[in-house]
């Protein structure tokens, strides 16, 4: 029973794909800080399906209202209680899926969890959906943290095959990164560091969806302005908290920090990350380390990747068992899906880090 | 403050590597359980450094004695609570780094962090020292998977530039994983699902120990009859859960499950697991998910990979800061070091996952 | 920031009295529980104004709405949502005690700890409403309890200077709540274990009502049928959870579990429970530890008492500062209110127990 | 399993009254804090068998030692672990209660939890031993808390039948705990706030002492110096947590704060505290809300008070019930036994107190 996370910015999402609502809890805003209903909505405009052709065609108009904890524009310290009205339900798709598991989804597992009891409409509390929640807590963090001088910002570092530029193909993540650079990525459809892959990217994914397939990729997060000295050992390391909170955005397989998995072929005076005084500032040459050492936050850049599996609802047929009939069948999946998550993917995880960040300074 | 871990097996780890004492307290062993000191010591023995090219030749007796929770060699119910003395303690090997921080080590952001009260010797609260006391808790939820038919092995699949067999590269790492297979691996001093890339390994760590310099690599874990069901969405998923506990050990940079990264570059046709029934058990034809699907075991082998990265203390001379002195400056670390911590580092990965596992299922 | 209890059954509220809505998201129901919404709202029903001498002329309907956690009237696994739309909102009452603080009201405390900013609106998050989140949860945990064989009653035991029946005064309080005394009990407009001092309580509430005064009393609660070895030493005793969470009822000043404060001048072989077999199960001659001992229940019927202080808003002329003005000022503290809490505090007290016992027993 | 108890200063208690030792982890002391062995000695010697008529004659020496997170007299940020010996350990002593539980003591109950594995030898995990890793925690608090002007004050106010001063007795509790006037109390064999009932309470005490009976009493506790906005709504208010904590103190049976039950035979506008500034300061002309209004601090002295019942063991024959022999048998407890544990339990109600109101501040 894990819908609460963090220890000062406690988020408790609620919900199912077709349940009434969807929404969040949160603890912790301080009292005074400005929370604007408007701006929530803008940033749930980002995950919102957006016309790409990487896009379901269901409607989600994902419209956030408040419930509490605000008076007069400005959080009044009482945990703030936002909701979105769940709509535009096709109940009836899931039907045939209801005992024929979906492969490499939740329904099996779930199945045998919840004892059958689980609601099996729309993936129901394993719905990409409750990433709404979870954007509307992280919109109300990412503002705190800008406040605080702190930017978050992900973007696709590869599709499928393609890939597109990566933190580790700049020097100096912290000078690319300037507010305008930024707000270009955050407005774009396929947020980039490089616009040179676009095109490659979208052809990936339309000829994935020609196929009635599905196509995963990486999504990178670079995280500047961060001061040294946050994170806790042993079990709150800035790696573990980012972890356990990005593996709660379904489809993530891995994730990994700075150099991650690539820096366990490098020999330590490779990886090491040699340090010297940028005036008063202490800074490392490189960042193979993420910004981190000691699960703790060094100064540099905190970089990270999470690894999203391609969308499993595909429409190509698969083998499957039904535990009505309690045997062996085909299943073909109806249903509007993405072909591909990662454009809507990059705010949840920019939400996941700032959540997680934002916990750890207040 | 974040040194306490589990909701229901509950392990609390303190100490330090120059204090008196390291330990942990574990809440929730179930009373009635036995409790072995001889198993416990048996256990700390596979991550003692062993007399191979990549260990330190500091000696670390690790002795346990346990304190308080077991009667008459059972567990009473009331907080096991078991500590090792520190011993063989070097302080003055530490005074010149007091300042001159380590390059990526914990140094600087503790010193930052604690204001410069943390005790810097060996590491204090940061050294490998504390995986000591997890490896306590580890032998113990070992123990008790094992009686419900659960096995957790962990073994090396890569060091530095050399590969080793994967569990991606057997079509059934269940059938592989026999007791007696498991228990040869347990038993070596280079863990490995097949030996034959033991020798080239064992040259990586010899050849980077001349240099004065270290290599990392991938510690790869399989858990083998684990039921379907156990995990928790959203936020205590076994993905998060597991990874939350692997970034307590230090050096880990990255951790990813089942293909992990390498499932981001297919279609979801090839990513997907198709199922099927084997008798009454139901199963999957490959495990690119690696036996977790919604976060939740799927009753497949869960596998998942922790990458390490060099041993960040070598012998080679580094461009740091010295905080007094507030200059760049020149640093070769001395003290007695790991070339390699894998070997010992694979009974670690298998203590993490076994608590979070037993948490789980208790 | 602490809306949120529990360690299993896990109920976090929100709302504020003048806000959109109240509501509670509870984790940890069992899939496949029944959930009755029209059960909640009778529930609630029982916390209402309803038209005795102590009540409110306020009308708050009360009626819930069920956002998530339950398909085809079963419970699904998911969280739980419920919701209160506030209504009949006089928020104009309250303009002229914004910085003139209510004595003994939350209000000068909230207005140090949030800066001002909390909503002061009827109490704003320290409302008597919040209670009505609790009877939710509280309603669904009392169900539970109940097909457990757990029975949870409160009843008034004082109102001002009128002594009730109090537990105490009966030889064996099992006995003496049959399924059918219970019934009569909690249907009653002033639940009491014995009907002789109804009338002197009505002219207790009515004469402090008339003089625009208020009155406080004792509400006790015997829980029967509860199993022994429920409770968890040392900090999560039962008596510790169940004062906890009482404390978290407006009002409550005091708890105190068997004779409470009145074993302190007994000694102690009056104070102990003499044991015996009743059978095959093991009793006490009488009850003096209130069903507790070492903080877990040991099989006699659990009892405790809440200290309920009188009302805090009366309409007499109080002292009291004002903080826009800085300076002494009187206060007649207009509003409709209640001149005595305790009937519709009783559902509140059953509530509030039901949710810890279910906690500790799933 | 709950041995753990804070968010922020954690406190992690474990140990048994005859296992090898007894201690406490705990998180959150700041770094750089004075942390002296000596100052704990001395805070463990008030709670030590010291010579009064109400002692046992069990030598505890209660020695601690510290094992980790102090560094040069000052903690470093790393837990501070601190242990206990056990010694003088008469196990036999309790061969014979086995299984022939003492009446009100936590035999039975805690036989029925942990299946009879618990330790029996002295209450185990229930003995009154484990209060001084409370009083460890403690110490530190009260440090930390008198650093900031805030001082916790217990004391005897009833032994038995008889009644000493209590803080209802005063007009201004704050005005009469000058800093002498602590001393003088926490350095008495019998701590009260006068001096005059001292002669009685010896001799009710010696009195039970002499029929091999035991007597329980009241302790109160005045907090002053604390400011106002400390507690949370709505589960942690600060009732609710000193509860809880006090709760954790073997022989509570009661906890009220100000004037507690004592309150619910009021009028409101008898009940209410007016507000007057005092210069800047907002004080109340009276306190019978014990220094808290809606779960908080308002900056009167927080006051409470907590019953503790009879020591259960006494020397008198008792019926009771033998588990093994499954019928009913008399019992007479031998052993050491306090016929009086309140002078004892005064420093262990400050450091309960002293820990819940740090653990809030930080």
């Amino acid at each position: 029973m894990s819908y609460i996370n963090g220890k000062k910015f406690i988020v408790d999402i609620f919900g199912e794909s077709h349940s009434g609502a969807i929404g969040v809890v949160i603890n912790g805003i301080p009292p005074g800080v400005p929370v604007d209903i408007g701006d929530i909505n803008a940033f749930l405009a980002r995950r919102r399906p957006n016309g790409g052709v990487h896009s379901t065609t269901r409607r989600e108009s994902d419209t956030a209202e408040m419930l509490s904890g605000c008076l007069n524009g400005v959080a009044t310290g009482a945990p703030l209680a936002v909701i979105i009205r769940n709509a535009d339900v096709r109940s009836a798709d899931y039907e045939n899926i209801k005992r024929a598991f979906r492969p490499s989804h939740s329904d099996y597992a779930a199945y045998v969890k919840y004892g059958g009891y689980n609601d099996y409409r729309g993936g129901g509390q394993f719905s990409g959906r409750l990433t709404a929640p979870l954007c509307i807590a992280g919109s109300i963090a990412l503002k705190l943290l800008k406040e605080r001088g702190i930017k978050v910002t992900a973007y696709i570092s590869s599709v499928g095959q393609v890939k597109a530029k990566s933190y580790a193909d700049y020097a100096d993540i912290e000078k690319l990164l300037t507010e305008q650079k930024i707000e270009e990525i955050k407005s774009s459809l396929y947020p980039l560091l490089d616009k040179s892959a676009e095109e490659a990217i979208i052809e990936e994914i339309a000829s994935a969806a020609r196929e009635g397939d599905s196509v995963g990729g990486v999504i990178e997060c670079a995280v500047t302005g961060l001061l040294p000295g946050i994170g806790e050992p042993l079990y709150d390391s800035l790696e573990g908290l980012i972890a356990k909170t990005v593996f709660a955005v379904p489809s993530v397989k891995g994730v990994e920090f700075g150099d991650g998995f690539g820096i366990t072929s490098k020999r330590g005076s490779e990886a090491n990350d040699p340090m010297y005084y940028d005036g008063e500032r202490v800074r490392t040459y490189k960042n193979s380390n993420g910004g981190i050492t000691g699960g703790i936050s060094n100064g540099m850049p905190l970089t990270f990747r999470a690894a999203f599996k391609p969308v499993s609802s595909i429409s190509k047929e698969q083998d499957t068992v039904d535990a009505d009939k309690k045997k062996n069948v085909k299943i073909i999946i109806d249903g509007r899906h993405d072909a591909c998550i990662l454009p809507r993917a990059v705010p949840v995880v920019e939400a996941a880090a700032a959540c997680v960040l934002l916990d750890l300074i207040l």
